[in-house]
């Protein structure tokens, strides 16, 4: 593949490496980094930690190299204290931290006092939902972000030298300064997680025939509601006031939803009467759609409107199968695929986007074929 | 397709289908219904819009049989007077409506004081983004939930006649009462595109970078929030009280959040002394996960947990066709299929959900066949 090639050119110029903290992401990054021929030394306060991820092949445990670049991937309560100790003891090295709230450790790293010009920030966008050294893997950063997060002070050259590691382990990097990060990680990714679970937790108690009706958007809305409640007890936890921020704002928004929905509701008779109320249900979805449209569409290109076609298939292996092995023979290059279950069938839907000028060829393809399309 | 056989089957001992209303919903029954061999007429206030559903194979226009069964398809507003006058112009036929919302009509209805037994309210939940007749699909309830809301004064008989009418358009028919109807819609279907509009609502003044940051998450979450803002506030409008008896709920649980997420980043330096507000957090996501759980899995079974395995899958066409035959070549029967396409990088991931026993075989096969598997 183009991508182990590209990170290994990236990774040529790269001083050795010093990774404090074998957990998931330490000794991912130690498994991606010496996959791509980086010098990688490990440490961590448990020596059979450290053990292991050398054993999966993260590095080297002794340092008799002084490290260029060290990486400290711990919690957000203990990593200002060892970004300060690296900072000391490598009077050389650059020095960032992974944790994924960059304010709280930059306040903290500040406040000893100490020329930081060597320390920037940074938040590589990957986990699994396991942890520890033994689910580690050398590509866990393949097409993840990884946000850089300078401070005022820290030194272009190190800034640079941060994010050569990033794209090293595969990564797309990306800067922002700490409060930039905070309050994007509370947007994109904190409060959807609180908005799935809390509309996920309103079908807990409905009856199966209610839950039945349960389509396509819910089961988009709520995927994310299965996470584990203390792990995002711990995420939520570290970003607390950048969350509350965005959260208060939603619950404003309701607030004034459901005063709309109680006026509509109560003159149900003539509707007409509200039409301040149902300005207010307008304006919610149509600031939805600005919003939406915000979001990047695919390869961080500007977002594209793609054209949906809909085929139905038997619930049997290689149906699926066939069914891209025709698009792929029409030439047709799919954007995204879903399949829809069907309630009580036993066939789906696939839902095939295209770009729109391929939606046409590509229905006459299909239909030429014998597959059933589906409005 | 054995479905059409068993649509056939269902459609056999139906009597004589009259469709009030050629919109979408109307023009799509009289086709469906039409294709498996039922006598449908059909009549609207607009003859053009009638003549026009009469063309496209809807059914026809003169209506010298007496129906056996009346189909109201009109807006929630004129449903209620419609449904009267049917009832009352066909003194042996039952008749339904298919509003989306079924309280109001059934309350406008029962005013009238006249017997209505023949009456069954119900609601074919399948829809398109465009309306009219022309829009209109033979198919467009295949295999979509379709909801009988029988009143304590409707005769069995009756409600059996419009199951099988439902039934024979491809729908799979479903029993609530209009409260419950109404109550379930709100919170699997109006409630969730609340949330989805107002999460995407915070997205739209952050940067360019931050918004990078969207993952699969976030875009789950959002990705109704495309909706039309005129649609949906007719529909939140028709069911204003049950919405919002889900929305203050929400809201509610919300307060509590940002209460709780106040208090741990007032005291950020010493979170050990805040459990109460990490226990807050910890039970919303949690009953999350419960009503997650609620939410049934294929064709209606009980909820299944499925393992995902994770493929790296080059951006061109034909590579997702050619994993597809490798998956069905190894026997494995697929049970979802997501493409989650990098941030600026030329692939894209395939995260294909199998049930727990076959992942084991399934990453030993693909890995044999060279795909790049990614955790």
């Amino acid at each position: 593949m183009t991508t182990a090639d590209e990170a290994k050119g990236a990774a040529t110029a790269l001083p050795p490496v010093h990774v404090i903290g074998t957990g998931l992401i330490g000794t991912s990054i130690g498994l991606a980094l010496t996959a791509v021929g980086v010098d990688v030394s490990l440490e961590d306060q448990s020596e059979t930690s450290a053990a292991l991820a050398r054993d999966l092949g993260a590095g080297r445990i002794s340092g008799e190299v002084a490290p260029g670049v060290v990486v400290v991937a711990a919690p957000p309560d203990v990593s200002p204290r060892l970004v300060l100790r690296a900072l000391e003891r490598w009077p050389d090295a650059v020095v960032t931290d992974v944790a994924s709230v960059k304010q709280v450790v930059l306040a903290d790293v500040s406040r000893a006092g100490v020329p930081i010009d060597r320390y920037v920030g940074s938040h590589p966008m990957a986990g699994r939902e396991r942890s520890g050294a033994i689910s580690a893997r050398g590509d866990l950063f393949t097409g993840r972000a990884w946000v850089l997060c300078p401070h005022p002070g820290s030194d272009p050259a190190a800034t640079e030298l941060v994010a050569a590691v990033a794209r090293a382990t595969g990564a797309a990097v990306t800067t922002l300064s700490p409060a930039e990060h905070d309050a994007a990680v509370a947007a994109v990714s904190h409060v959807p997680q609180v908005a799935a679970s809390l509309v996920a937790a309103r079908l807990e108690h409905l009856s199966d025939e209610a839950v039945g009706l349960a389509g396509q958007g819910v089961r988009d809305v709520t995927r994310i509601a299965a996470s584990d409640p203390g792990l995002w007890t711990q995420i939520l936890s570290g970003n607390a006031l950048a969350v509350a921020d965005v959260l208060r704002s939603v619950r404003d928004d309701l607030g004034e939803l459901v005063a709309a929905l109680e006026a509509l509701g109560a003159d149900e008779d003539d509707v007409a009467d509200a039409p301040g109320a149902r300005a207010v249900l307008a304006r919610a979805i149509a600031d939805g759609n600005a919003g939406h449209a915000r979001i990047p569409g695919k390869h961080g290109a500007p977002p594209a409107t793609y054209a949906v076609v809909s085929v139905v298939v038997d619930d049997r292996p290689g149906e699926v199968a066939r069914l891209l092995t025709d698009i792929g023979d029409a030439g047709v290059n799919m954007e995204d695929l879903r399949l829809d279950h069907g309630l009580g069938l036993p066939f789906g839907l696939a839902e095939v986007s295209v770009l729109p000028a391929a939606a046409g060829p590509l229905t006459e393809a299909l239909t030429t074929r014998g597959w059933q399309l589906h409005s």
